[in-house]
C-alpha cells in the first residue's frame, strides 16, 4: 500500500521509453541508428562548411533470436570532429549535446547518438568504439559504455594516436541488434532522399550482404551554414525572458531589449516599450513578476516588431527543390513555392512546397507525399503529420485536382527548432503557425497546378477541335474544287491555323 | 566554429521539447493538463481500493491574446495523498515518481502533474498549489514553481494544518494558458470515455460558463487493484539483467532466477539452465559480460518459460466492455473478445476487443474506433496508433464487412507498460508482439460479426421467401377450394410453416 518515490536519470528514463525515441523493433531500431549517425555526420561536416563525406557499413555478425540479428554498424565523417574532452559525453551521456542552440541543424535533442548506443549496448552488452580528431596532432580513441542509471559514460579504454596525414573527423563503431531485411528498404530510400536534399554530399552504404550503395554529389556548391539567433519576441514565454534577466550585462529595458531579441533594434525597443507603459531606464533585474509576464503578453500583442530574419535559416531554395523533383520523378508540371520566413514560439521558420504532375509519379488514388525537415527525409508516421492533414483538409476540388491523378507533394521545413511530436523526428507537430504556413504554400503551388490543368484542358479541347477541322476540312475542299470544276484545291493549312485559337506548346 | 557542448536537466529538455508531452498548442495544452491531473487522481485513488471521487473545475481568467485565455485549473480527488516531503519533488521535478514500477497504472513517465505546471508556469509564471494528506492528523500546503534550468522544486511557501475531519486526497490548483473553447469538445469526450471505462469513478467538471458535467458512479465494486511484478524472462534485456545482479542477495543461478523472474520456479529454473549450458551452483555475481548476454539471448529462445501471468493486470472485462458499449451506442450486435495475456519486452499485456453493429454508429464510410490504454481513453494522433494501422491492414471482405457499414471497434490495452509512442500518451508504437494479439483480438471478434451478419442476411432471405409465400399461397388456396368446388379453404398457416427453414427470432 504504501507508496516509493524514486527518481530516474534521463538515460534511464530513454531506456524505459525508447518507443519515444524511435527504437520501437528491432527493424526500427536499425533504421533509427542509422539515421541518428548520419544526421549528426552532415551536421558536423556543415558546421565547418564542408562538403560532407559519409561512409556507412552495417556487418553482419550471427542470428540473435527469431526477429532479430546482431550487426556491427561503422558510420565515418569528414566533420568537425570532437574535442578529445567532449567525446565520452556527447556519446556516453543523455541532454548532453552542441546543439542546444538557436539554430538550424538536423539533430535537436541532444540524445540521437547516444541513444542508438545506448540500444546497442542492451541488445549485446558491447562497448562503443568512437575515434575522433578535430584535425589537430592528435586522434583520440575512446571505448565506452553508458551507466545508464546515473547517466554517466563509462570510459572503458582510451587512446592518443598520432595524426600524421591531419585527419579530421568522426568514427563511431558499435554492434547492435536489429532486423536489416525488413528495414532495408526503408534505409535506401532514406539515404536516396537524404541525397536528393543534400547534393552537395557523398553518401556511400555497404549493406550486411556487401552491396555498395553510393550517391555521390552533384555540386561542391554548399548551402550558406546556418548562423546561431536570438529569440524573436513573438515567441518568447517567461521561463526564456528570466533566463535573459538572469544572465544580461545590461542596465536598462532599452539595451536589454536590443541586446537579447532577434531583430529588435533602439527604435523599435522604444515604441514597444512605450506601448507596453514600461519606462525605457528600467533596469531589467528589478522587473517584478507581474512585469514580466506582462512584457511577455504585450510582446505577443505588439505589432511593429519586423519579421524574423531569414538568414539564420538555410532553406533548399526553389531550383534545388525543382531539380530534385524533376530528376528523381520526371513529371510533366512541377510548381514550387517559398514562403516567406515566419515564426512559432520564438523559432523562426521557412516552408517550401513543390507540387508535380504526371512522368513517374504513381496513379493510386492518394498523393504521393515526400516531408523533409532542416534537409532530413521523414519516413515514418506519416499520417499524424501536420502537412499530411493539411492535405486531407484541403479542397482539392477547387484546383481541378481528383485523387487518382499522378500527383506528387513535397514539404521541406526548416527551421532554428522543427516541433517534432517525437523524439525520433518522425512527424512534425500540429503547431497553428506551422499549419498555417503549410496550408498557404500548398495552396500557392496548387494555384499553379490548377493553371497548369486547366490550360491543359484548354489545349486538349484545342487539339480534339483541330483534329476535327483537319479530318473534315481536306475532304470538304476537294469535294469544294470538284464541285466548282477548279483541278486545284485551296491550301488547307491556312484555314486550319486561322482557326486555330492559340499556339500549342507541346 | 568552435562548438559549444553544453548538459540540460530533463526539466529543461521537456520545457525546449513541449510537444513531445503533448502541450503542442493552447487547445492542446489544456487538454493534456486535465488529463494528466486526473489520470494521477484516478491511479491515487484505485492504489488505496477507495473508488475515485474527482472533482475538477476550470476557471476563466482572463484574456491572454488572440488565441489563448488564462485559465485556472483546480482538480481535487480522495485517493492515497502524497507523503509531506515528497510533495515538492512530486509536482516540481521531472522524472521523480512513484510509478516506476512494473504495475499497470494510468501514468508512467512520473513527467504528466510536473509537465502540467510547468506549462503553467512559463504561460503565466504564477507558482503552483498543492495540498495534499494522506489521511494523518496533519495536511500539508505548498506553494511551489519549478527551477527548470536545476529540474529542482522551488518552495514559495508551506503551511500545515490540523486534519480534523480526517481528509485524505491531493488538490492541484495552478493557472495556465489555453483555450479552452477549441478544446470543449475533446475535454468532455475524455471525460464521458473515462467514466464509461472506470463506471467505480464519480467525475465532476465545472467548466468556464459554470456548466457541470457529471459523471457518477453506477458501482463501487472496484476492480483488483494492479500488483507489482517481477519481468518476465521473454522481455529481459542485458541492463535488466545486469540491475539485477548488482542488488541480488541469491548466491546461485536457480534462486537467482527464481527469485528476480515472474514465473520461473525451480524447475523451470534447473531445465533453463540445462538449455543454457550454465551450471546451477554459479554465483551470478561472478557471470562474465558474455554470459550475461549469452543467457538473455537464451531466454528469449527458451520455450518452456510459462506464459505471464494476469493477475497482475487489471482488464475491462467481458461484462464492463459490453455493458459500455451497449449503453452508448446501442447497437444491434456486440462481440466481445478478451485475449490471453501476452508479453513484450518482459512487461505483460492484455488485449481486449469489441465489435459493435447498428444502433446509434454512425454510417460514415469509416469505421468509428475507440482506443483505450490503462483505463484511459486516447483522443488524439489516432491515425499512427498500432490498433488503428491493424484495422487498416485487415481484408473486411473476408468478414463481409463493407466500409460503409455502421461499425465500431473498441480496443483496450493494458499492460505493467504501455509502449506509449509519445510522452503526451496519445497512440501506441507498433510493437510486434502487441500488433500480433490486437490483430488476433480484432480478428476473433471479427469473425462472430461474421456470423450475424450471415445469418442476418440468411434471415433477410428466408423473410422475403416466406413473404412471397405468404402472399401467394392464401390465393392459391382459394382458388383452388374455388376449383373444388368446397366452401372451407385448407388452413395456410400449416403449409407456410412447412416451408419455414428456420425459426426467425426477431
Amino acid at each position: 500500500m504504501a507508496q516509493t518515490f524514486q527518481e530516474i536519470s534521463p538515460s534511464d528514463f530513454f531506456y524505459r521509453n525508447r518507443d519515444i525515441a524511435g527504437f520501437t523493433n528491432p527493424a526500427r531500431a536499425i533504421y533509427s541508428a542509422i539515421r541518428e549517425l548520419v544526421e549528426n555526420s552532415l551536421d558536423a561536416a556543415e558546421n565547418i562548411g564542408v562538403a560532407p563525406d559519409i561512409y556507412i557499413r552495417l556487418k553482419f555478425l550471427g542470428e540473435a533470436g527469431r526477429e532479430a540479428q546482431v550487426y556491427q554498424l561503422r558510420v565515418q565523417d569528414n566533420g568537425s570532429g570532437i574535442p578529445a574532452r567532449h567525446i565520452p559525453s556527447a556519446f556516453g551521456q543523455v541532454l548532453f549535446g552542441s546543439k542546444y542552440k538557436l539554430k538550424q541543424a538536423r539533430g535537436t535533442f541532444g540524445l540521437g547518438g547516444t541513444m542508438a548506443i545506448l540500444y546497442g549496448q542492451i541488445t549485446t552488452h558491447q562497448p562503443a568504439l568512437v575515434i575522433s580528431s578535430t584535425g589537430s596532432s592528435r586522434i583520440y580513441m575512446y571505448r565506452l559504455m553508458i551507466d545508464i542509471q546515473r547517466n554517466k559514460p563509462l570510459i572503458l579504454d582510451r587512446k592518443i594516436l598520432l595524426n600524421k596525414e591531419q585527419w579530421r573527423g568522426t568514427i563511431v563503431e558499435f554492434s547492435l541488434e536489429g532486423d536489416y531485411f525488413r528495414a532495408m528498404s526503408k534505409i535506401v530510400e532514406y539515404l536516396k532522399q537524404t541525397a536528393l536534399v543534400n547534393p552537395y554530399a557523398n553518401l556511400t552504404f555497404v549493406d550486411p550482404r556487401g552491396r555498395l550503395y553510393k550517391f555521390t554529389r552533384v555540386t561542391t556548391r554548399m548551402p550558406t551554414p546556418p548562423k546561431e539567433t536570438l529569440p524573436h519576441p513573438y515567441g518568447v514565454d517567461v521561463e526564456i525572458f528570466q533566463r535573459l534577466i538572469q544572465v544580461t550585462p545590461t542596465r536598462n529595458m532599452i539595451d536589454f531589449l536590443r541586446t537579447h531579441f532577434h531583430r529588435v533594434g533602439e527604435t523599435t525597443a522604444r515604441k514597444f516599450l512605450e506601448f507596453s507603459k514600461i519606462p525605457p531606464s528600467k533596469n531589467p533585474r528589478k522587473l517584478t513578476h507581474q512585469e514580466i509576464v506582462h512584457l511577455v503578453r504585450m510582446m505577443k500583442r505588439f505589432k511593429d516588431f519586423l519579421p524574423p530574419d531569414a538568414s539564420c535559416l538555410s532553406p533548399l531554395g526553389k531550383d534545388l527543390l525543382k531539380a530534385g523533383i524533376l530528376k528523381e520523378l520526371e513529371p510533366e508540371f512541377v510548381a514550387v513555392c517559398q514562403r516567406r520566413p515566419s515564426t512559432y514560439a520564438g523559432h523562426p521558420f521557412i516552408v517550401e512546397v513543390a507540387i508535380a504532375y504526371g512522368g513517374k509519379i504513381p496513379r493510386k488514388g492518394d498523393f504521393t507525399i515526400y516531408r523533409f525537415a532542416n534537409r532530413i527525409p521523414l519516413l515514418y508516421d506519416e499520417a499524424s503529420d501536420v502537412s499530411v492533414k493539411v492535405i486531407r483538409s484541403m479542397n482539392w476540388r477547387r484546383y481541378k485536382v481528383t485523387p487518382d491523378m499522378p500527383i506528387a507533394i513535397l514539404i521541406h521545413i526548416c527551421s532554428t527548432k522543427v516541433p517534432y511530436k517525437t523524439v525520433g523526428k518522425e512527424f512534425i507537430a500540429d503547431r497553428p503557425e506551422v499549419r498555417r504556413e503549410v496550408l498557404n504554400g500548398i495552396r500557392e503551388a496548387a494555384r499553379h497546378l490548377q493553371r497548369f490543368l486547366t490550360k491543359r484542358e484548354h489545349v486538349n479541347r484545342e487539339r480534339k477541335r483541330l483534329s476535327i477541322f483537319a479530318k473534315y476540312l481536306p475532304k470538304i475542299a476537294q469535294f469544294s474544287t470538284q464541285l466548282a470544276g477548279k483541278s486545284q484545291p485551296p491550301n488547307v493549312e491556312i484555314l486550319l491555323r486561322s482557326v486555330r485559337k492559340f499556339e500549342l506548346e507541346n
